[in-house]
């Protein structure tokens, strides 16, 4: 039953494009599962991504736009007229329509709206264009059920039927008073069991009703999702009139897309890129951190050469730059990391800044104390004694305030409501390099009595 | 209808524990939606927890139990008694009881289990626990709702309303045949508004049905769900008899766990570890990623030693080590995390490895020239223009091959299947790191005619 994408298949059916053989389409692609017809698309090319969509049915090809990877289909979807815009906007659900037609300039939007022949999914689509994208009304879909308190059973089921058309995923009927205020919900399960003449009022479920305002930000969609295990969530507006809702599988996008981002700002990277994005754009992205962490070279060789009749007197001191700063950054971004990912999962730490540093330094001065032996020995080993001595203990403390600092950054920069996650890249490593290198060679003096 | 957990919340929830105040927990905390009472649970101490715990109607412990936090319910449930355990796994989803219970010693095991009242509850715990927790079948859950394909609509409507008392979310009837195939499925919606005297054979969609095998790795499941869209998908045996079904809030958490992982082995932490976890497993779990990063120091060393006469005629040239080698492991990092991700997608990049390579090169040329350029603005403004030219003629070379061996060696570990999400971490950083020494220090030795 499930579909492999070969090597073998991709040059059929490249030979059936180029044929113009509908058979062959039909034979091998009509009747697999949209998320496979959309893997194909994303691997031909535009033609024969043209040749195939237009081969699908309306409601297929509906789903298959929205499988397909974000810059095929934008591509593709550019490719088309206005008037064929329109037409596979309205096969679409009302966010996915939105999302589409928001990447499109504000005439090129108007153009395809006024080419719609469906005015009410035209008015869905105009309403959704204007809330942020980032909120739960940018996030919401227009399509859902529901049912008035009043209605017996019966009615009800008819009026489900009805409007059941447009909604291609039921999980719960969200009930609503006269006012269309949400009051509860009601599961199929439940109406699928009961009598035909009760009312809504004596059946639907009141209690714990879970929704989330138009104005909500996505990543309180996300925690309300995830903390609550729903699988779709209503959304109301101001007055508590029921406006939308939001089904989970949206929120499993976002929730990747917010690991990716935390990843490339851990990495580095400053804003979101992607494979395929332009030179221009990867290299502006990283360009900022590649910036930083210059700058903390430079102010790190000002450091060293503070300590310039040290290393012409004992050249060897600069043999272990590169191992103290290397050192300071990896146990700075690894104390980061932890806390780093607590905060991302809504944790209040600052509460617990003490208990968090207390374990901090304790594993610090475990590891900081293996590491300080380690490296004291291969030192004994190669006969260079008082240079072990230096690069041991200078290590220790390095190892130190370096858990330190790891722990401490993020918190304040997530005090300061910026990401944390940005500690783990530039800040943690440039000032631990720094900080790294005046300990380094302030030790070396000491012990070497320069 | 939403909860917030306040100071003053607790602060009052703490005297009434003191007081073993019933009223107050019963008018404060037992109408709240299982996962705020989890959380507030969360929050107390045992004897508060157990207070609170066994306050609650069964149907509610058994839901907050599986919201409360991983290291709260270990310690909360290992208070028990076998006896109590037993009686708490009876009211779980069998593959929530299988996870619980997973974690306890195998006589343990055997104590509750034997202590079981429900024996078809304790059969289906005892059949999960015989698979692998990292596949489809140590995921899947025993509750589910199926029709036979012979049956009619109202006999249907009867069989399941008794099969879904033990099935809290139902989203699709799974449809199978004598023999207890998986042959197709059935929506609540659809069976809502069929004829009672319809068969489910005349009704049910036979195509396009997605199953997972009780053999496939969490990684397809979470690929299947993702890629098909699904809130839930049938897991079948060997044979293709249905035996147990995977719903999407398992998926989710499962996707947030590998992400969090990632980004652990990212920042160099080699075993997964949480804010709660003790200080000698978080220490045994950095320091595989200290013990390489020391010994690049050390290699780099020696490499840094071999030039110790240019260091001793020139001692400036030790000022721009930590400049050096920090762009090398920056540039390294942000190449290999867009590789990293990309293969996590499940993306081979080796068939396009070419042309990764020039993309990122020209990313490395141009970034290269600016901060090259940048570089020696700056030692031209100190007035010390030979070593402007060594730095900033060392720092594009640098920049250039950092940028390749980070979009290679994440391939190449993945070639070998190894996780690539190391790459970012150790081996790039401490690749360049030596490698970037070299670069740096015959630059020198060239340009000062050493």
């Amino acid at each position: 039953m499930r579909f492999d994408l070969t090597k073998e298949f991709l040059e059929e059916l490249n030979r059936a494009i180029h044929n113009q053989d509908q058979n062959w389409i039909r034979e091998n692609i009509l009747e697999l599962h949209y998320a496979d017809i959309a893997e194909i698309i994303d691997n031909v090319q535009m033609d024969g991504a043209r040749f195939i969509y237009f081969s699908l049915s309306e409601d297929t090809q509906a789903d298959v736009l929205m499988e397909l990877d974000e810059e095929v289909r934008d591509r593709f979807f550019n490719s088309l007229s206005s008037k064929e815009m329109a037409g596979q906007l309205e096969n679409l659900d009302s966010d996915d329509a939105a999302d589409i037609l928001g990447e499109l300039s504000e005439e090129k939007i108007q153009e395809v709206i006024s080419q719609m022949e469906d005015d009410e999914a035209a008015e869905d689509i105009v309403d959704l264009l204007n809330y942020d994208e980032d909120t739960a009304g940018g996030l919401m879909q227009k399509e859902f059920i529901q049912a008035k308190l009043d209605w017996p059973v019966n009615r009800c089921l008819v009026e489900l039927r009805r409007q059941a058309e447009d909604v291609e995923k039921v999980y719960t009927i969200y009930v609503v008073d006269d006012y269309n205020k949400l009051v509860g919900l009601l599961s199929l399960k439940r109406l699928l069991f009961a009598d035909p003449k009760t009312k809504i009022r004596d059946l639907y479920n009141a209690k714990n009703v879970i929704s989330l305002k138009t104005s909500d930000e996505s990543e309180e969609v996300v925690r309300i999702i995830e903390k609550y295990d729903l699988v779709a969530v209503p959304v109301v507006d101001l007055q508590g009139k029921l406006v939308g809702r939001i089904t989970i599988d949206d929120v499993v996008d976002i929730i990747k897309e917010e690991a990716d981002r935390d990843f490339q700002l851990a990495s580095g990277i400053s804003e979101k890129i992607e494979l395929n994005s332009s030179v221009w754009r990867i290299s502006r992205a990283r360009l900022p951190w590649l910036i930083i962490g210059m700058l903390g070279g430079i102010l790190g060789a000002q450091v060293i050469s503070g300590f310039e009749v040290g290393i012409s007197q004992v050249p060897a001191l600069a043999f272990f730059i590169p191992l103290i700063t290397a050192m300071g950054g990896n146990v700075g971004v690894q104390s980061s990391a932890i806390v780093v990912q607590s905060l991302a999962k809504g944790n209040d730490l600052f509460g617990t800044v003490r208990t968090r540093l207390a374990k901090e330094t304790t594993v610090a001065l475990l590891n900081g104390v293996m590491l300080a032996t380690l490296v004291y020995g291969i030192a004994y080993l190669f006969g260079n004694i008082q240079l072990g001595i230096v690069v041991s203990v200078s290590l220790f403390v390095v190892i130190f305030f370096a858990a330190i600092f790891g722990t401490l950054i993020p918190l304040l920069l997530d005090r300061y409501n910026i990401d944390p996650a940005l500690a783990t890249g530039p800040f943690v490593t440039t000032l631990n390099d720094v900080l790294g290198l005046f300990i380094y060679f302030s030790v070396g003096m000491l012990l070497y009595h320069m």
